[in-house]
């Protein structure tokens, strides 16, 4: 996606340990122009599927999950993370490994929003190690439902994550696949 | 906001202790089309206001704040919330007490995203204690920006809420004002 590529160049901060920041345009400050294209793109990559949610976690997803599902015109569960299992069995639950944060957690969604009648497209701002779209997938394992695809808006082809994905069988679409960040530069695959 | 109450009475459910569920359409799946609904409202509410931004606190406010923000075709920061201050003298921190968590935490802003020539709309899902917003508006208050209004989806008025905001002397805006939830029963003011 052209005005995606050329917004990471322009406003992307490369930091050490291969981080991207787009704290200015996407999950700190959003820029709802970019956001309105963005959810238009999955719109389009996923047209053919019969999508009847959409699927993300909290925070930064939420935004790039509810544009895409107005798209979609289906409702939009957002997973909402914490420290603990809670054994509650109204709750779907994954553990997922947060390399940000450094430590594990515990992904949630109440089995009431996700079903076997469902077929769910997952979304996320970013796919590098592929920990949270792991736990989203397992969830919509315990929900038998089926899922459409995964649609990412920045992809590090460079990490392990979409190999994580692709175990699955599953449909991934990234809006841009970042394959190095050398020297503070940012090259697309 | 009538569509908002029939979904309400519809589907909100009363808990013990004062508890308004509103998982189902509002903070943990979210019907996209009432959600958009909500983003004309407060345009309407505000619409003599000359908004540059939309702020909210992360993460059952983003939803809405990102379609209020579309309405108003401006950008929309959402506020990071952590354990801890870091003394980062890049953001802006202020600490709230969580009363459903039943401890405090730290809302962090960075200090590029909101600056003195920011008009800025807070927007949150729910107003109770009004500790999300009162920080806020510190935040507000330290970025030295001025503060268009509040817009709240859903405000109950028998908590201290809309009395600390008020103070700072706002134009507040709540799309349903709760005034009882006795018996497992919503009543509007």
């Amino acid at each position: 996606m052209k005005l995606l590529h050329k917004r990471i160049i322009k406003d992307g901060v490369v930091l050490p340990g291969n981080i991207l920041k787009v704290d200015s345009f996407l999950n700190h400050q959003i820029d709802v122009e970019l956001l309105i294209e963005i959810g238009k793109e999955f719109k389009k990559r996923f047209i053919k599927k019969k999508i009847t949610k959409v699927l993300t976690v909290e925070a930064s997803g939420i935004a790039v999950a509810t544009v895409t599902a107005i798209n979609f015109k289906v409702p939009v569960v957002f997973a909402k993370k914490d420290h603990s299992h809670n054994q509650d069995n109204q709750l779907y639950e994954s553990e997922a490994y947060s390399y940000t944060k450094k430590q594990p957690y515990v992904m949630k969604v109440s089995k009431k929003y996700i079903t076997s009648d469902d077929n769910v497209l997952i979304i996320d701002d970013f796919l590098a190690n592929g920990e949270a779209v792991k736990a989203l997938i397992d969830i919509c394992h315990q929900a038998k439902c089926q899922i459409a695809g995964v649609g990412i808006v920045i992809e590090k082809t460079f990490q392990p994550g979409r190999e994580k994905i692709e175990k699955f069988n599953l449909h991934v679409e990234s809006l841009a696949r970042i394959s190095k960040m050398d020297n503070g530069l940012v090259t697309f695959l």
